[in-house]
């Protein structure tokens, strides 16, 4: 019963995700820039990204991400037996996000076209700029959600001056705006297999047809599988390079603080 | 008396939001694109929001926004005696602070036009986008404002990952910031019958005539009806789909932790 | 002594401002637009007083601001005896500020014009827009200074749901955004007497010459004037309405609170 | 054994800050403004610095900057035996972090310039504006570091309204953003010699050649030593103006604070 509240949060998280993020992308390019540009995409999007993370109560802000969740199963701190349900409610959720901002920017005067001065597909999944290699593309996201790693496990770590808690949220904000700033230009950096999948198969099915998956050199799996393997390499390298390396510096003052709470609670 | 400081407290909040919200737009409006753009309108309201939050005090946010004062009395966090005069002071706040800015940004030298390439009626309440049907501007307003009131449920719920007390209102600013950039092209993303009423009203006084209810459509009952409406949906969603399911997997913690402060005080 | 260091830190926090505020009107001023624009500016200024304040190690963020240094004389939270020496380190400061920016920014090849397309003076002090009279820029900055003291004072209120001891200089430059963005068009929202005329002190001079008095139809003592006189308003205005009125709700919760860390400090 | 993992995460920080900020610039430069602006290179830049230090587990915000590290150790916060070794690393991950950029971004149908309209020599690297000589440069980058050595100093001196533990490298992105608004167009406002040398390095090899040393009348040298300069001037003004004398006023109070801990304590 406890899983299953947590996969609807999960849920929940990722649903507005999918929809705050999709409408920003929205936003600017239906309005053609009067109403939106790289900044509000990109600031609203990361915000979309803290707001999802306090909504589905976010420890380690891995339930709206099937990249995070797939590293935290492999560095031990997720059960496997999760992992399924986790991504099916995260992917549920994108789709109906997708199909939610979808519902409030319609107007039947338009054709929804993937791909041209007129594509509107790219507000809900990503796509590669026309000058992308298919290995340049995957090679990127590996290294933007290899960084999300790293910088979420280090914003998580209370070993490593973290962000208090209660904050994580806001600080994976900024990180989002960062990722955006720097890595968005290929492909828009989707970073998130459910987020990029689940809005894709929506519009697949209302009208934008299957040249969602053709497109971009059949682009589709890149976004899946590329974020994938760099979560886990980013978390690895998080775990190699910084945290198996904590237990030595600083065991001294954590076991001074220790004894003092110890000795206040026991006096 | 401790409710009529309340409603004091309501009143000048709403007054905040109204003035400096109002004024966001005017700047970008009359400065016509010099001294603003979308990401000022955006960033600069949402912190009007911030900083209105704080000045009325707020608990839970729901002092300057009759959609949120409504969905906690739906769901028994606010009384229903109480409602009626929060938003009557709500609205007369978001009166006065259209006029203040109507004061310092005020020439003789302009008509005052609801519609059109020189319309400014928009400055103080919002006005749908050509495209938009009523029915879809009303699944819009109904649609961001549940997004709203989920969001600030999660904000405030102590159970869930909650923000640090006393920053509240800078988390719920960020969230004005999500949706104003991903979900304000249709209509402005009003989000609150005070804020937009209150600054109608006065326009219709003001000079700008009886055209700013029937503009649209006959509009100006949407930005009411549809944020009441959707508040209280998302009220209800938050709790029946996390808020209910808290008490079973976090009981353990949290006993143990009340146990802890509850030893350290009888040490 | 201890009176002294509090003056250096005044003058110190105020430098800052000026240099860093002046430098963000520069940089968007002289690259015409290609380094900086309104969003540059509102965010920079704003996050260069929340540096400002931090330098300043600031008591209620008034040590960098006559207008708000003024406000608690009058207000009982400041001794009389140091507001005129509190006062010359502000003025010292943002003087000081100026002239940094200018040395950097300086180059051999420009005119220094006060007015014109080609103008620079701006950058140090503000100026009233073509179409504002005089009465109505003394109503604009009574009403923007006003805002900004009821706002500080809500945010340093530790009975208000105040922001968290440490953060409050964040919130300052979150409110400075809404100000800039909201109510800077009419004549660059000054709010400060010490910084508007140090640099404009300065400019003349530099090279500027008496015009940065005479402009505007004598515009330069309305930033003096009415920020003293909107500062003083808007403290009263906060006392008047929300801070008399603390005593009578939350008494009962703050005295449990007390007795609760007493009996823990007793145990 | 404690040491190497101080250098490794220094690398980290350095090579986060490096892949990012590099991102930033890179995504504006070469979208020629259609994914990115002033803002996006400011805020992303700032931000880049704020996951560097949460990576680096920075005490100080010093493990990622050669500036912060001398100025450290002049003033006796750190070993002198430590620092080369720093160094080193913050060059290292500068040069890897720019070499990750350059891996996401290349595509072999253009040329790499240093000068002129299609430059990009600049993602990577400082370069002066075309009006600016060497000794105004020389004292744009003193003075900036300066400032940004004060201002570290003060979010981190916890006798001054310091920021809440685990939010300073929230606070110093705030820093970066109104030090790149105010004080970014005369040469990019590099602060720190291993960001600059390390991606400069990285280009010479990479194929824009020696020309990234000699452009800008051979300008390669000033980023690295007026911001070690700069550095310590700030870090002694910071001391002899404000924290000397902090002992004087506080000690009252913090006698206070421990007596009231140490009487809990020993309950």
């Amino acid at each position: 019963c406890h899983f299953v509240v947590e996969a609807v949060q999960s849920c929940s998280g990722s649903k507005f995700w999918s929809a705050l993020g999709c409408g920003c992308v929205g936003q600017a390019v239906l309005s053609r820039g009067a109403h939106g540009g790289p900044m509000t995409v990109s600031v609203g999007f990361a915000m979309a990204v803290t707001i999802a993370v306090y909504v589905s109560g976010g420890v380690s802000g891995g339930h709206i991400n099937p990249a995070v969740s797939l590293a935290m199963c492999v560095t031990g701190r997720l059960k496997w037996t999760k992992l399924p349900i986790y991504i099916l409610a995260q992917l549920l959720g994108a789709f109906v996000g997708a199909a939610a901002v979808f519902g409030i920017y319609y107007s039947d005067d338009g054709k929804l076209e993937v791909t041209g001065p007129n594509a509107t597909a790219q507000i809900f999944a990503t796509y590669p700029a026309p000058y992308l290699s298919l290995i340049n593309g995957f090679a990127d996201q590996v290294m933007s959600t290899a960084v999300l790693l790293v910088a979420i496990f280090a914003i998580f770590d209370t070993k490593n001056n973290s962000v208090p808690k209660g904050l994580e949220p806001i600080a994976v904000g900024l990180l989002i705006i960062v990722l955006t700033c720097s890595l968005g230009m290929n492909s828009g950096c989707a970073m998130n297999p459910a987020r990029d999948l689940g809005p894709r198969l929506f519009t697949a099915i209302a009208g934008w047809g299957m040249e969602v998956f053709t497109a971009g050199n059949n682009w589709w799996w890149v976004p899946i599988v590329a974020p994938l393997l760099g979560g886990v390499l980013g978390a690895l390298i998080y775990i190699i390079f910084i945290e198996i390396h904590h237990s030595d510096p600083q065991t001294g003052d954590e076991n001074e603080v220790h004894t003092k709470y110890e000795l206040t609670n026991m006096a």
